[in-house]
């Protein structure tokens, strides 16, 4: 794995002098097209040994750059904010925009790396971390980020001769700590487990690029030209865009069977009954969120449901029972500019709380698989993909200890008529019907389709669908309401 | 002061359930035609005292409006991230975008009121904290805001009365908690505090409305018409929109003397000369971004410049000495869609950096009284009004630590046009000059005048302008390095 890497590259100073003005040229013509046409973001991870140069590449290509539209991320301890969330959303928060360079010192493989070193996890949880981080990988680049990983190596013999030279020098002294030292005695442990790391990683999309870090004129050069290479290749020829992959079939209906068929939508709960259980409910809620184990949890609820079925609704009885310090609730519209600037899922992770809140979204990132596929606003291949991206992001959620509450509202295609006509005959502008709510009507047969297939894919064991039968009101707001309730019930006894 | 709102104000069941179904009705209407036009935010500040129901009033509005589109924040204890910036700051990223409506249960009177009842503070200083609340309100309205301020009033023995109610009743029995009695028995400390918090703050553009809180029925309907009418005012009457105030003159020039005049831009380093100096000062500016107090503060850096006076490689030669993690580069391009549904100074307050960090603008918060004052892109009293906002912003900025170092780099029209022609030869793309560019130049006398109004204006004590004479781009880098290497000096030696 190492073995290009401990060859003893070297690059003499007259080579080096010759090169460099014409590649610093060449990165900024480089940075200046991408900036002017912001089709995608460039990702650099920065990673290696210890004395390996880190530090001084990141300072190097600022340097090089414009270091007005590099974003440099140190990352070290987690604020408490971050802590409050999933380890990711902290990456998410520091994603550069399209048309931007983002350039990462420490990255989702520090830590995983570290607390495996220092005995804190297990081989399993590394897996899984290596898991998690290729996921998120591919999903940037099917996303259109260039993601750039560079590994700098070091032999144990040339860590050891580089820290030693760090330290002679009054000038780089401080950069030695006793941590170094320490991770040095542990080379051949580190050794092991990056190269299970680089094993594990190295994907076609997104593979790491192993740089020998002894000799700086060496290691500069090298990733000047690989970053240089990597954006010019994208810049000029647009057929080297991700191309869209290959969408296998999903289950088709040929029997007219489906999940939305068994619903029983002629349920209803009587006004009377209703009342006394929205008071049992609504209470039983406020209660929970008053819990003292609340605090150590996230709630988020999140709505999807057929035009008219009540969503606002719903909503305001859930929302009636909380203290309205502790909710946000998150209307999801067309996405504003800066979000139009980041991967699809950046304005949702964006929205998600700190501990002891309650989000509640008004439609989700659901959209992807529902209008999005229906209407054509995305390729087949950015749907298709987007059911195993829910998937990892609402995963990352509930291990983060955040309960994720799914509803799916259900009303009869006759019953939308209904409500349609009766919106249109109230005048009430807060109901006003669009065209655009007709139009979607028309598509009912593909959105059953699209929503049959969402809920296959989508309903897991930590986060899972609740079908709503919501031709009646009173009773998709008691069952909302219960679901709701159990489901924090269960997280607080955890 | 509070004699209205110890009347024993009462709204009979009958009254209130006739008059709620319309007003709800009515602010929803409000609610819908504010987010589908936009124009302005409504800033909702609901202050008062234990028991007065604050919580319930936040929540009734929840439960009348869209709470869709109502962000509501109770301001508790700040985060670390928080803490790390201006106290401002926590409430700039919680201010609601136009068309919203933002609701704060706490805001920015809140620990001032503490902390002077506790004894933490003088009287001086609580002065100090109205003034700026008072200059942030009317920053705020001058933008467009609508800040409606409400205080929930009881007196002595009301409080004591509602206190044992809440205790009383199982439901509420959790609300009461130990700090209320406390407060309770310092009621006259509190009571002439708010009173003087009240009587200091209740501007034209922003009055404190004092509500009695005992009934909530009276509170409920009082509180919900008010902001119903408030709302209802700016939307159907567009000539309500706040007016410009009335600019009074500035120093005109009428002999045809002014600061840019007294430069001598011949000044000149030699190559040599500016070597030695170069290496003594990025030396010295990494030494002290490395010192163990620097940990404390916060740097801000500001450049504005003529066109082509060398602001980008002036900010080369400080991040060339600085580590990448520690700096982040903000250049100041058209605001975004996010941006321009806040008020002016969003933007820049988005990138206050946290303790230790160093932030350098291209361009910056100086652009509303340079080029959009030159251009005409906002009012005569927009501009005007922006120099006395600047200074609180800078002011805040300096409050905490946070050293904000301004630099205006000046080049004559001479050597602006032999770079531009230089420029338009070399056919660097980052160089390119725009049409815009040559307009620009076209109103050089403008943009003296407008550079010397905001330097007569805004070179304060505590962030003073350094004016850097450019034509020699070795002499600007010198003394752009040495006055930062001075300003972090001095507030490493407080």
């Amino acid at each position: 794995m190492f073995e290009s890497a401990e060859l003893g590259h070297k690059i003499d100073k007259a080579t080096y002098d010759k090169e460099v003005p014409a590649l610093r040229e060449a990165l900024l013509e480089a940075q200046i097209d991408l900036s002017n046409a912001p089709d995608f973001q460039v990702i650099v991870l920065v990673g290696g040994v210890d004395g390996a140069g880190r530090g001084e590449t990141v300072n190097l290509l600022n340097e090089w750059m414009d270091p007005r539209y590099i974003q440099t991320h140190g990352m070290g301890e987690p604020s408490d904010e971050e802590l409050e969330r999933p380890m990711m959303w902290r990456f998410w928060r520091a994603l550069p925009p399209k048309g931007r360079i983002g350039v990462f010192l420490g990255s989702w493989y520090t830590w995983p790396i570290l607390n495996r070193a220092l005995g804190k996890t297990k081989v399993a949880d590394l897996d899984q971390s290596l898991e998690r981080a290729r996921r998120l990988e591919k999903m940037l680049t099917d996303e259109g980020a260039l993601v750039i990983k560079f590994w700098l190596h070091l032999s144990k013999e040339k860590q050891k001769k580089r820290l030693k030279l760090l330290e002679k020098n009054p000038k780089t002294r401080w950069r030695v700590t006793e941590r170094d030292w320490q991770h040095y005695k542990m080379y051949n442990k580190f050794r092991s487990i990056h190269e299970s790391v680089i094993r594990h990683t190295s994907t076609a999309e997104a593979p790491w690029i192993i740089v020998e870090g002894e000799d700086e004129r060496y290691r500069s050069l090298t990733i000047g030209k690989v970053i240089l290479e990597a954006i010019r290749k994208r810049l000029d020829d647009a057929s080297n865009k991700p191309a869209g992959t290959h969408a296998a079939p999903l289950l088709p209906s040929i029997d007219n069977l489906h999940i939305l068929k068994t619903l029983d939508l002629a349920q209803k709960l009587e006004k009377k009954k209703f009342e006394s259980e929205l008071e049992k409910y609504q209470g039983k809620l406020n209660l929970l969120t008053r819990h003292a184990k609340f605090k150590e949890i996230t709630v988020i609820v999140m709505f999807e449901g057929n035009d008219a079925a009540g969503k606002g609704g719903s909503i305001r009885r859930i929302t009636g029972a909380l203290d309205a310090r502790q909710y946000q609730v998150i209307p999801i519209a067309a996405p504003t500019e800066e979000e139009r600037a980041q991967p699809y899922l950046w304005r949702f992770w964006r929205h998600i709380p700190r501990r002891g809140r309650v989000a509640i979204f008004d439609r989700s990132w659901y959209g992807r698989v529902l209008v999005e596929r229906v209407e054509g606003y995305c390729r087949e291949s950015d749907w298709m993909r987007a059911y195993g991206e829910i998937i990892d992001f609402e995963s990352q959620l509930a291990r983060h200890n955040i309960v994720v509450v799914k509803f799916w509202l259900t009303i009869s295609k006759e019953e939308q008529l209904r409500r349609f006509e009766d919106r249109q005959k109230s005048g009430f502008k807060r109901f006003k019907i669009t065209d655009e709510d007709w139009r979607n009507r028309e598509k009912w047969d593909q959105y059953e389709q699209a929503i049959c297939d969402m809920v296959d894919r989508t309903s897991t064991e930590i986060a899972p669908w609740t079908l709503v039968e919501a031709n009646d009101k009173n009773f998709a707001r008691i069952k909302i309401l219960r679901t709701l309730c159990e489901r924090i019930e269960g997280a607080l006894k955890k």
